[in-house]
């Protein structure tokens, strides 16, 4: 039996096990619990599974060894070559430098899952902790990080709904609210809107922070003003160049993300209409294209670099903090206005 | 006296010194060598010095020790948050991937150096190789990367004319010649350039190969149509609005970068004229971006990831092919026709 000890949370729990007991329990040699600890090959799967489970029973917490390696974080990174993708990394790199710790960063399939061998390459590493930029782990994956102690942080500005791990994101709906708000001050009343991925959280949360200023504003809602997209460029293409070229075009549109906005500036081009004199459009994310494009564009911004200190932050202090991992910060976002947005044409 | 061995070179060089060897010379214990070698604390100044003078001197080869970590590449990059830098890591990052080799990457400073302590951190995680991407290191870096056999690869797509580092860089002259013969091609008579620092060899290539094609096409060069810049938007802007509302305007103009090209789309809004309507343009690089401009930028294509590819190839290789060190790969350019070029109005 063993002695039972008080968590950070005020609930009782079996104290961790030391690696020597696994092996005991395990009936193998301490070198053998080393080897699966540290994602080494020579060991059957038959035991690497019992000794994986036995691992997360008994609650193992490996000793923060005399690191003889200098100290690293694993990153996962969603669309790595996005435009996205590269403010976060870098945003993360300056804060791991300050730090005084190396940043691994790997990029994630599709699926928004790590390479089946991503966790290998993790567990032999021992980072401090690991980050996830808009990507998800599969359960396998978070029990063997969980089993190590390697902390996870996600750093989702999309707020995707998913595991136990902290999270940094960004005020989403307040991000729509401000937008939209931005377009009827300026006077507009034929405000539509190109959201992201229905089963986002952060789709959701922008297009009802839309809704919410135009209530405000007693402006009524139009179905045919709201139009589905997945943040992507084609998105603005095609549903800007629905919108303004219909009986009744906006003389603005809301767009959810500036790669659909950048697609916005593209559908009013194609129809010949200028931007904001014909149009106004407000993007999200306020990525460095935004003041590149012609006209520069009024969007929202989404802090990335404080929310990539935040994570950075957050992950080295997970292993003597442990209540930490129950927070969700939730960071600020604000308007930009630039050269994209103005009165509408009486 | 050592004995004498042949290199990949045919020339003969001093056998490669052994730990214990270095330690014997030095006066000191293997354990205070490898400190120095992994860059740990607790040895003096004095004692650092001397052992890394002989572990220069004395060609230490470190034998690659059965790897207890997960391999590691480092990568040490200039302007990490700039999208020429997203799409560059992205591409090590798939191709250490496909190595099944781990990615630290870091950013360099305003001057292309890393950090002080950067050096610190690499020799402490051992990495197979390094990899600099437009960036630099001081002779005291590289120095002690020799000393243990850590091989340098540079890719630089700028071809700066740097050290002894085999390289991986981009055919810039026929980038430059592509551009202008395709303007040409199309009537243009009347093209300038903005172009990149002198300081560079890439901006230098890129003039010469305007000059080439300008040359036989029979076309006179003019100076008032070579216009200074840095690859930055700001030049595009600046240089495109004093051409375009000069007497005599371009009804070309090739800028030296994506991001002068898009300078110059915001130039040409600014006087109210239209892309490819009443001037064309052709950027450099083919960043994302290029293709997400209204409208679409005709641009000579920069193979990152094919440049990403064959830097992490050949740093991999560098260790068992000491030949390679000589190496300098320039991949080829090639030009992407999109919208933003069409035959000048007569």
């Amino acid at each position: 039996m063993k002695p039972m000890v008080k968590d950070a949370t005020g609930e009782t729990q079996a104290a961790r096990a030391t690696l020597s007991e696994v092996a005991a329990l395990a009936k193998v040699s301490v070198a053998t619990v080393s080897k699966v600890l540290n994602g080494r090959t020579g060991v059957s799967d038959e035991t690497r599974s019992r000794i994986e489970t036995l691992l997360e029973e008994r609650n193992y917490n490996r000793r923060l060894s005399a690191q003889s390696t200098a100290p690293l974080i694993d990153v996962l990174c969603y669309e790595l070559d996005s435009p996205f993708a590269g403010a976060a990394v870098s945003g993360i790199e300056r804060a791991a430098r300050e730090h005084g710790i190396g940043m691994v960063v790997a990029g994630a399939e599709e699926s928004h899952l790590p390479a089946p061998e991503w966790i290998d390459g993790v567990l032999r590493r021992q980072p401090l902790g690991v980050i996830l930029v808009a990507a998800l782990l599969p359960e396998k994956d978070l029990a063997r990080l969980r089993s190590r102690a390697i902390p996870i942080v996600m750093m989702d500005p999309y707020g995707a709904p998913t595991t136990e791990a902290p999270s940094i994101g960004s005020a989403d709906w307040n991000g729509g609210f401000l937008a939209t708000q931005h377009l009827i001050a300026l006077g507009h009343k034929r405000i539509a809107i190109i959201t992201g991925p229905e089963t986002m959280m952060a789709s959701t949360a922008r297009l009802s922070g839309y809704r919410a200023a135009l209530d405000s504003a007693g402006i009524p809602l139009r179905r045919d003003y709201i139009r589905p997209g997945a943040f992507h460029r084609d998105d603005g293409v095609a549903e800007g160049r629905d919108l303004l070229s219909g009986a009744e075009p906006p003389t603005a549109i809301f767009a959810s993300s500036d790669l659909q906005a950048l697609g916005v500036y593209e559908a009013a081009r194609s129809l010949g209409l200028r931007i904001p004199d014909d149009v106004s459009v407000v993007g999200y994310d306020d990525l460095p294209i935004a003041q590149w494009v012609g006209p520069p564009l009024t969007t929202v911004r989404v802090p990335l670099s404080e929310m990539a200190e935040q994570a950075m932050h957050l992950v080295t202090r997970l292993r003597d903090e442990p209540e930490l991992a129950f927070s969700r910060v939730d960071m600020a976002t604000s308007l930009v206005v630039r050269e994209s947005s103005a009165s509408p044409r009486t």
